[in-house]
């Protein structure tokens, strides 16, 4: 039973009720929803990076909701309850840290930028700190501490992960949920739609950069990244 | 010699190299200067509840940047250079946070919600988390640690005050400067232009509101804030 449709991917129930079905349509959107498109095979490879990235962070020790990858569009994954928070890591300036406050894209940071969204169209996914999300009531302190360090190892893993493959990680954005025993995990997805990577060499861009500003074929760009993690 | 004009203050050098004279204006703004207008005496009253403010605060062992009224307009300060970040405590819900997270007002919050914004005009005064305060190099990690924790002590000084006069302290912004030794210290103002303060018992608005929203005469509201200051 279909229980959740979002802008890239749909939430279906299974006969396990701990268990739900991802299935990765090919649908593209960005600006909140302003530009949309549907391109043929997105899906596949978005379901095909992420299913080796979530494979990844496990053998590297972070909880997922990822337990198997099932057919080319689809991903067994265990039942969460989502939180409504936009967790954002940037490396290297780009996209809305740049228009937001006036600053140059490509600039490295000293340090990463752990920043959060309150995840919520109509308002567009509007910034918080830590004490909105608390008054929100979107998670308590405790559950946004974890959420950082979690989110600063990930990236740490994921960072060395690309640069093997001379791909630079820029920003990301993930999600967690809270599983049925209350555990937060690392849910949602992780690829060229959620993360920033750019060529080390030639910093060609690799990712939804190039649905959002036209830079180029996107399948082109999404097959490139997963070639060299297949390589 | 003027050296700095803003929206309701000018600050002019003095023959001491450390010390700046405030101007307060009638000039009043809103909605990051789409709303003007010149209120008679607003500057007045201004300045007279700021002088009782800035002279609690100091009482209280909260290092500021006043050092004495001069006129009725007038007051001498430290001489400080501003770090441009505007400094925001919430206590109960109202303007930006309601209209940027969708929530009604006058929530009492579980717990004071600390906020900052980057003091620049081009880009509305945009939100920002520590993290990026420390990207954009507007103040070091230390800095705003000391920073919330000082914005934290002011608002349990300024919540009691008003609250023996029967006002409520619903939200409000400060600045911070850095004197010449680089100590960091209060500056720019504390008024009903800065502050929402509501009635304790008929909520009604005696801050700018009235003046943004048109909720009734403000020199009104702000001789009644500083005539219960002098009771």
């Amino acid at each position: 039973m279909l229980l959740y449709e979002g802008k890239a991917k749909q939430v279906y129930s299974t006969e396990n009720e701990n268990e739900y079905v991802v299935y990765y349509k090919d649908d593209a959107t960005a600006f909140n929803g302003e530009k949309k498109a549907s391109i043929a095979s997105k899906g596949i490879l978005n379901n095909k990076i992420c299913t080796i990235m979530f494979e990844t962070l496990e053998k590297a020790g972070i909880k997922t909701h990822f337990i198997k990858a099932l057919s080319d569009r689809e991903q067994l994954v265990k039942k969460v309850t989502i939180l409504p928070l936009e967790v954002i890591i940037r490396n290297i300036t780009a996209g809305s840290f740049c228009k937001r406050y006036g600053v140059e894209e490509g600039i490295v940071l000293d340090k990463p930028i752990f920043e959060m969204s309150y995840k919520n169209d109509e308002y567009g996914d509007p910034l918080i700190n830590d004490d909105h999300a608390v008054a929100l009531k979107l998670a308590t302190q405790e559950e946004i501490d974890y959420i950082r360090a979690q989110t600063l190892k990930i990236n740490e893993i994921m960072k060395e992960f690309f640069l093997k493959m001379d791909l630079k990680l820029v920003d990301f954005k993930l999600e967690f949920g809270k599983d049925a025993d209350g555990n937060i995990i690392l849910a949602d997805e992780i690829s060229p739609d959620t993360c920033r990577l750019w060529d080390v060499n030639t910093n060609e861009k690799l990712d939804k950069d190039r649905f959002r500003r036209d830079l180029g074929d996107l399948v082109q760009g999404y097959e490139e990244v997963l070639s060299r993690m297949n390589k």
